[in-house]
């Protein structure tokens, strides 16, 4: 919910204003305009009138009076479409708005086109953060150090080998995450989902709007919502895996551990108390999305049993949470791309602490394993 | 997340103003400038310096910079003191500002005080529910309906039966609620909860600070947080309560069932492409707050086991979560006050539906059971 | 689901055995056994056909069969009931077995016998808890030692500040239990919750029943559920406080800070792979149950929007989960209590570990603070 | 947790079965034996010994006894590796049971090896789902019945367009487990991952364990989860996709509405306290692992950030909510898969609850789209 102040840490600029509130206008009129055409070109209203109503769209409206009207409508898309065939003559004309359309297919496929700009930036950031893991494990493939497991001194193995299981993670939310992006694509129904009053030329419309607003075209999918389900469950997983790396980078950060640290940037991490601190701020970020994350995506999992051709209650919650999930997702993958290009790591420390721990030397077959991981990661990219 | 379209419809402008950023702002500046008043009342500090220092406090700060540099720095308190201090002279009085605090003081308490105010809303509008339902419960105590379990028709009720357990399910959340409410409280522990740097007057200035805020006063808490877990919970209670009824509204709405409908309103309910709806919209905001509010309770029951003096990650998850809990159960709330308080009822339609499943006639003891739901509600009001 | 290998781990024997199949059958027969001889009591029925119920009810049935036929019905109540009038004569009699109520009625006060049971369990034990951590605050008042924020170093503390901010947790959530324990009570409104068929001795019935099965009466609460969210939160938030504890005894036991260690038990924390582990496997427990117990809660609060008069799904989530939920949180609070009473403090280390990071040794008035936690707890005691 | 009356309603015998304490030893016992006998095809340890080790394994062990030897211990793998030595001589012979192997390496195979049988188990009834629902879909594709948005009245459909939703849910969510399934995989990396101790024979020894137990080899994934996450969510979806068609079935058996029944089977879905009752049984179970199953989903989404090289709660938190998720989701497909078979239709009842609503006779392109769906259906099948 609108707090700047909150949520800012929390995200980036870039993804806030991806789901903010001048793109979910401007996707919602890209909407009704490309309607409007794709309605003319096929011939279902007249040109002139089509490009009235684009026209319409081209200016936005004042958002804070839209979001007062949309609270007691119910739904954005009975006042923006009042608004809209106020700004457009003549009457026939204005009776074309959003013809044939619903609401749900404003609102789906608004958020759709958020969700699309919103993916690029994930994909762009997570295969960011991936070839920085990558570019580390390389590094140390061979650096010894202590494995711990369950919080204790185990065997040696090398820092290499756990950051490729870093690397693992990462690589696997992302495969992930781009099949689910599947789901991210038009819709387009009508009242029921059965494309009515379109003189029988509903799936031509669906596809070249489709086409129009460069998304996959689709059946309508006002009730069936696995896909958005699916997406959000990749977004919480990538945090998750995001999580795992800013976990182990805290554990490693301790004062009395100190093999590796955030980069120092001024002005980043200090402390309102204590001069001397150096927190670990973007294990903060990431690890703070990855105790919501898992809740937000489970909300969409919760509302999957939608009633009959719209839900109620179930389909409005989920643009707001997905918007979060992009939003926090970010937020954690920025923060631990800064973390993991700029990573202080202390060998020495490392070597002293394993030595400390007398467990040996032998680190087995890490350096092979680190090979492994990297061939397989070079091979998918 | 900031955006308002998205936002609004699920909260009510005034629970949304309670955790936006000017609140919240205020808030923070409260702290600081009492903060310091309550060290000059213990000789703790000058009284002009901490004078100074509340003038500097008087005036807000640029929001979307601060924003910024709070993003930057990982916590509020960092830019928030710096350009506190910048504003306070001469350099003595300006290291003065913050003094003995911590950034979990300032942003915990800054939370309380804006959760104070939440607080007041939500049971002021959870009791005028309750009245209009008991308004309801005792208007129909003996109305005749078709009961139904396993959403089949079972035996007769009275419309006044169903409608008292939408009573005491209100009145049990909010019970808890005013219980968890003691969660709200002061923070003031300094850098490790051990109030240091105070020449051992930490319990003095924790006690004063808490007068002079109107918060009740605390053991530093900072790691303890089963207080924020509980009131979460509390809020995600009552909203499932609410949920109930707004489900079961929902389900009377229906044209085959026809027996209660949410009032009518000019511009509420209607339908992008169906002028003969009439869409249950408040129960819709009460349902979509009830399928989104367990799982940000969960999360901050999730983040209890926060590490050592101060959680990383846990911590930071709190605020927007608890904030976005406030304001979805606020909606939730107004949505089924105008629900309730102007329901139309068609007992003709009980009646009929019940004569309809054959099921006899014979509604119990329901009246009684109405009359001693409503002595309970009496009694605890 | 049902696994001994899987589920003992993470429970005790007394938990488990609270909610087992057996002691669920012996509450479902107490249920039906009790409601025939208090019927008999206000002359509902024979006291001779009490008497041939009760005694129908005091020797089990086969469980795997039972399970089935439940399955396939649908409800335990019906195949039990079924079973039950088999084994009564005359037929008169055996039409009187579970007289006036319905299947909610004998499944949800079942469920509540169990949870009284549990929640004995619960309350010794936590309260064994909050006093072995009493005891070890007192010791450790002054043991200086690093405090850590944000997992980095900050300032000193003493030891038992640390202590007392566990033993706050503890006490504030088992405070908020005891008061969610008055969720557990009676369940006796037949068929819609009117009391129906009964010649107008509902409520009489219902307070004997009360009075026989020793739990306290209520109106019919088949569609109001937010006394079992309230105490499956209380759970949760209490399971969430002792992963508090677990997670700093775990970071405190890395090999790296060494000051604070399970207590060494022949056999318990070994490793299959390596000889010289001690592997925090209380800790283990009670970090494992805190991450599942907030989504077992949450799945309680989803389920609050019953319809009607009885739930369709939402009802029947609630048991299974419930059960975990105890058998969860009484697996933490057993095995915390193991490693709280023997807990191995280095304090030597805490003094090392406090000096190398070279922030001083004030400590504030962590001694003092101490002190007040402890006033506190034993005057709540 | 183990409570046949409990769970055996909400699962399948067989799924319980699979994931049920003689599966979980079997699998161990899999694993045990089959890691000595590539041991020895690889010359790494001597094929007497190796055939020792298997005989050792053929026999079952007491599991009450094991499962408190499990809980003592904290991991399976301690008292199972001990009891299979005692079996095993000579003592060189003994000494190679569970060579190079760590306590996750055993866990994790055996829940794999679980997980591969529930999957089979999965795939084959949602397929079996799915193809009802293909008949059920085309054989009303023209059946016309009134289509409902935000529960109300909205336009004409047909049954088989709100069919083919279902489907298209069905579908989607069989087809993101399939991909998840991937996940199910080896597990060998020995104390921290690195394969020590088999003299460099590591990475093959992986791959023969992985083909003689028929699970794709695997790096190390000790702390690298983000498949376990996935697998889960797939299933969480897929049960919400289930719950979906359960949820609109359920409406479409009210009593006023009258659409569509579940089949008759004598002794289900009836009352304890209503003979004339025909209760939804099948959506009841459906609907209960919809509202469960997410929260079990989040729950491994939840425990993604384990530390270093094997988490301490995350982990161990994962084998029994897995094995949960998939005896709900299979509880819920079966009771869905005979609903869906044997869906009672009255078209009479939605030719008159669509004449009542009195919104016209256009369905629209509601048939051309149900025959889209179908070819889609036919072409990946």
């Amino acid at each position: 919910m609108p707090s700047l102040l909150r949520d800012r840490p929390a995200s980036t600029p870039e993804m806030l204003a991806v789901f903010g509130d001048e793109a979910l206008l401007k996707a919602a009129l890209a909407f009704e305009a490309e309607l409007a055409l794709a309605q003319a070109e096929l011939g279902l209203i007249p040109r002139g009138d089509a490009e009235a109503i684009a026209a319409a769209c081209a200016s936005p409206f004042d958002i804070a009076e839209l979001a007062e009207a949309t609270a007691h409508a119910g739904t954005l898309a009975i006042p923006l479409v009042e608004r809209l065939r106020a700004r457009v003559s003549p009457p026939e004309a204005a009776g074309r708005v959003h013809k044939g359309a619903t609401s749900q297919d404003l609102a789906d496929t608004a958020l759709m086109l958020q969700a699309r700009d919103g993916a690029a930036l994930i994909r762009r950031d997570a295969a960011r953060l991936a070839d920085a893991l990558a570019v580390l494990a390389r590094a140390h493939h061979s650096t010894p150090m202590l494995g711990r497991t369950l919080l204790q001194a185990a065997l040696p193995i090398t820092f290499g080998l756990k950051v490729s299981t870093w690397l693992s993670g990462v690589t696997g939310a992302l495969t992930r995450f781009d099949r689910e992006i599947g789901a991210i694509r038009l819709q387009f129904g009508g009242a029921t989902g059965s494309r009515a009053g379109l003189d029988g030329q509903g799936a031509a419309l669906a596809e070249r709007l489709a086409v129009r607003l460069n998304l996959p075209p689709a059946l309508p999918w006002h009730a069936e919502r696995q896909g958005v389900a699916g997406l959000a469950s990749a977004l919480a997983i990538l945090t998750g895996a995001i999580g795992k790396i800013a976990g182990d980078v805290a554990l490693m950060a301790q004062v009395e551990v100190g093999e590796a640290f955030e980069p120092r940037q001024a002005g980043r991490g200090g402390s309102s108390a204590m001069a001397h601190k150096r927190n670990p701020t973007g294990c903060q970020v990431a690890l703070s999305a990855a105790i919501r994350a898992p809740h937000l995506a489970a909300t969409l999992v919760s509302a999957l049993p939608q009633q009959h051709e719209r839900g109620l209650g179930g389909w409005q919650a989920e643009g707001p949470v997905l918007a979060e999930l992009f939003q926090l997702t970010h937020g954690a993958l920025a923060a631990m791309v800064t973390v993991i290009e700029g990573l202080e790591v202390d060998e020495g420390r490392m070597a002293a602490n394993l030595a400390a721990a007398q467990v040996g030397t032998d680190t087995g077959e890490s350096a092979a394993l680190v090979a492994q991981a990297l061939a397989a990661y070079e091979k998918d990219r």
